[in-house]
């Protein structure tokens, strides 16, 4: 089926403890989510699951996630709607 | 010396190709940056460089970077002042 952000959001009531309920984490060595690039966030989470990337905390997490779920929490925080306001010091508006 | 985000926004140029000047990338299997942790970043780009965190490209970007380096560059991105709009469905106000 394809990714379902509101099914994901569901879901991702298992990661707000560290990344936040929109997606933005309040620990700075976790990151914010919000906004992230779902194909991105589907190959990290898929990462974790198979060991590929290192990180105890999120392979137990992500082991049990079926490929479906991958998709939508990916779905769900690339869903949200994130803005860049000027960067510090940039000339440039981006 | 202290992480320099201006220092960082310099060497960032380098970034930029994939990662976006501002750090909203353009690929979705590149992650955007814009706003990310500072600590996150300094702990990312230091796994690429030692190898912790596996991919080619990364690590060969980083392996010349010196700690300074890494501070400056995760500085800028963390500088980058990101807003979470309402997320889609929520209905919480972020």
């Amino acid at each position: 089926a394809p990714p379902n952000p509101r099914a994901g959001q569901h879901l991702a009531t298992n990661c707000a403890a560290c990344h936040g309920s929109d997606g933005m984490s309040v620990d700075t060595s976790i990151p914010n989510l919000a906004g992230q690039h779902y194909v991105y966030l589907v190959q990290q989470l898929t990462a974790f699951k198979n060991g590929g990337r290192v990180s105890p905390l999120m392979t137990e997490l992500a082991r049990p996630l079926t490929e479906q779920q991958i998709a939508d929490i990916s779905a769900y925080y690339a869903s949200v709607p994130i803005q860049v306001a000027k960067p510090p010091g940039s000339k440039h508006q981006p």
